[in-house]
């Protein structure tokens, strides 16, 4: 199965694309307009021209090719677009018009309705009732939500406006996407089918999940168990308390179940549970790294207090701390000031230059007592320092070891570490601002390596 | 007791201010140019100038009453300026200075010689080994770290890296203090003194520890005991697990002891326990707020899935969801569309408008089932609309209603959002960006309430 005439396609249309900046029509096709691998047609029933670009009265009339249309209407037109979308040979839609299955019974009716019709041309349909999709590694925005920063998640959201509310979060904050999917009310193309396109593309590492009720649990879980074997999967389940649950289910119109009748099913089929949308991205975002063989973690920081922080959040994620070889430790004690720390974690202390970063991270990779590492920097207060150069020694120690044990960063100095993080990242090692993210994303490399069975003996 | 001369001192001398950028004795007396209750003299022993100013060669050179020394100066040099702090009349020495009890028995030695020469003038040290003190509410920046944002956290940390990173963090979050205290090797002003003093000042709301290991724990807990019966005090213990509580104790030289023991001790004096920073800051922040009467919360939102995580929180924190009366319902019924959910949390959809927020809050803080009230708003999508709208329709209801319950705002935009929180601040209502962090505030709110005794029979 493959969804690339969603995320990938030669021409898009938008039914629905305004000169109005009020419509959310307006906002779609300007976002489409910086889309790299393909053409995209405006549809409208009487502008000649959207946004400076010759628009059509219909879909057919469109000379090209469409793979993919999004649509974006008034309701009462929607049936007659679906019908078009199919005769113009348009393989996937997504409708972004909302009003039916999470309105009432009539609405599920209205929407199975388009369903079939979209199948009766071999069509498939993401939504209704969703702010739309995104794919960062072609700059295809085909929704009325800022562009996302490009990453490594492919993210499913089954709330469109928390989803649009994460997207808005995560720019601010310098997270990444590599697929943005609002699923709106799943009438055609569910959870399950997602990941099963997802498990085997390139750029997407993990795959989060936004769920606040799924339809069919066997389904999901038949394909979770076959997907958690290629990729990682984390899911952040809405609706674990009574309250939350009775609140899910009037917003989704789906039954939330009982949490643990949820719970029993994710462990099941190796889906990683996250407790918040911190802990979800913090989880996703460690996939840039490489599968790790082990549990147990060696922490270099230059402050005491948040190498302790993260070695309690380390083992409230029941990971272990290294015993670093006798070597290691002689050899940490060979050039680190005599104030430092030389167990681990390996308090480096303040006056730590990017020269004792690579060389201690060097020492820590080599020990085959480490699995993982863990870098902190905080606020350089020497001054002449900067996080950068802790973030290049680092890298440089890495790339020489070069033995595939993964490797995070923890920056915690606001503005000024930005940099340093960015720099990371664009090597892929993936770098964090609290002790409890690091931790999420340790476990979270851990979890999967025992689901793909390449963990050693605890 | 007063520490003001402390925090509100008539005159400050820096002894070891500099003019080279490179040394720690730069930074701080460059923060403390914009000092506004008092004066600032530099003292160094070789120039005549420091950054524009006329220097002293010694602090007795001063023509004027110092209340306050700021110390930072090579180590050697350090005992005759707290004799000649002493000679000068000096109340409050902030000792910067490195290198004492933090590295072994000898520093031990020396820095308890130093507290002994300063009693013998009557003077106190916080100290040696920090970053410095801040009060924002005077702009007095008395450390080498950035300016915190004005705030109504009093904030005492035993690590001054950690500090440090924890005010560059919140400048980057918008979050503010009212002072910072890194209290370094506490020799001789500790955190339950500092906590007494805080206790009884206007501008702090509520008192966050970073503890790292306690020397004196039943006189702390003596304080702590009537401490909390006036303001709040929420503390992040670092050294949980045991190997964070060894590496804590290898930092700091204290010993960090079961945590076990240190969770009764904070529990039987009333003092909170945070997770995480975010946490700690999320609970001291809630304090600008009237205290509230029970734990029933009602929320509202403009899109279900973060009133459902919310709920969630709120449960997870052992609050609970109020349950609106008959009459709030029917009345939420009239005026809001169809696909709302009237019950709690009270979701009005995306199409809501300021004056939706108005009614809606208006109506649950009238409802007598309702003790607090979390109001969520995640990215308008609705063209034209921006979250100020949403923010100001709520300060308008609860100017109007006028009953003392707890308002927290959470708002989930990112960028977009930052005016709106920045409006609800400005009128003492935290707003926070995640649904733990505002269900963090709410638990504390309820917590206070209940150390204080206000609270209703559950």
């Amino acid at each position: 199965m493959t969804f690339d005439y969603f995320f990938k396609p030669k021409a898009i249309a938008v039914i629905g694309a305004s000169n109005d900046p009020l419509k959310l029509g307006y906002e779609v096709f300007k976002n489409l307009k910086s889309y790299r691998d393909g053409k995209v047609y405006p549809v409208n029933v009487k502008d000649d021209e959207v946004q400076g670009v010759k628009a059509y009265r219909n879909v057919k009339d469109i000379p090209d090719d469409v793979d993919l249309a999004i649509v974006i209407i008034p309701k009462r037109f929607v049936k007659q677009a679906i019908v078009d979308c199919g005769e113009k040979g348009v393989k996937g839609v997504v409708l972004i018009t909302a009003g039916f299955g999470e309105v009432d019974e009539k609405g599920k009716k209205e929407e199975r309705e388009l369903v079939e019709i979209a199948h009766r041309y071999g069509m498939r349909i993401i939504g209704p009732n969703c702010v739309g999709i995104m794919n960062t590694h072609n700059d295809m925005n085909a929704s009325f939500v800022m562009d996302a920063k490009r990453g490594s998640i492919g993210f499913i959201s089954q709330s469109g406006a928390l989803g649009a509310g994460i997207i808005y979060k995560t720019v601010k904050e310098g997270i990444g996407f590599s697929k943005f999917i609002s699923i709106g009310n799943m009438a055609d193309v569910d959870f399950a089918e997602l990941m099963e396109y997802l498990a085997d593309t390139e750029e997407d590492k993990a795959i989060a999940l936004y769920v606040e009720g799924i339809k069919n649990g066997r389904r999901f879980m038949e394909v979770a168990k076959r997907v958690t074997k290629k990729k990682p999967v984390i899911v952040l389940k809405a609706g674990k308390s009574e309250s939350g649950a009775r609140a899910a289910s009037s917003h989704t119109g789906s039954l939330a179940g009982s949490w643990k009748i949820y719970e029993a099913a994710f462990k099941q089929s190796n889906v990683m549970i996250a407790d918040t949308i911190d802990d979800m991205l913090s989880m996703a975002r460690a996939f840039t790294q490489p599968l790790t063989r082990g549990n147990r973690v060696a922490i270099m920081t230059n402050a005491g207090g948040p190498g302790v922080l993260t070695a309690d959040a380390i083992d409230k994620k029941g990971l272990k701390l290294a015993n670093l070889e006798g070597k290691t430790i002689e050899e940490l004690r060979s050039f680190l000031p005599p104030m430092a720390a030389v167990k681990n974690p390996v308090d480096m202390i303040a006056s730590a230059r990017g020269e004792d970063y690579y060389r201690t991270a060097k020492l820590l990779l080599e020990d085959p007592n480490v699995d993982m590492l863990i870098s902190i920097c905080v606020v350089p207060t020497f001054a002449g320092m900067t996080p950068t150069e802790h973030a290049e020694g680092v890298l440089r120690a890495i790339k020489e070891v070069d033995n595939g044990k993964p490797v995070l960063g923890l920056f915690m100095a606001g503005y000024v570490s930005e940099k340093a993080k960015e720099l990371l990242e664009s090597e892929g090692v993936p770098s964090y601002e609290r002790p409890e993210d690091v931790a999420a994303a340790a476990y979270a490399l851990v979890e999967f390596a025992r689901a793909r069975g390449v963990l050693k003996d605890e």
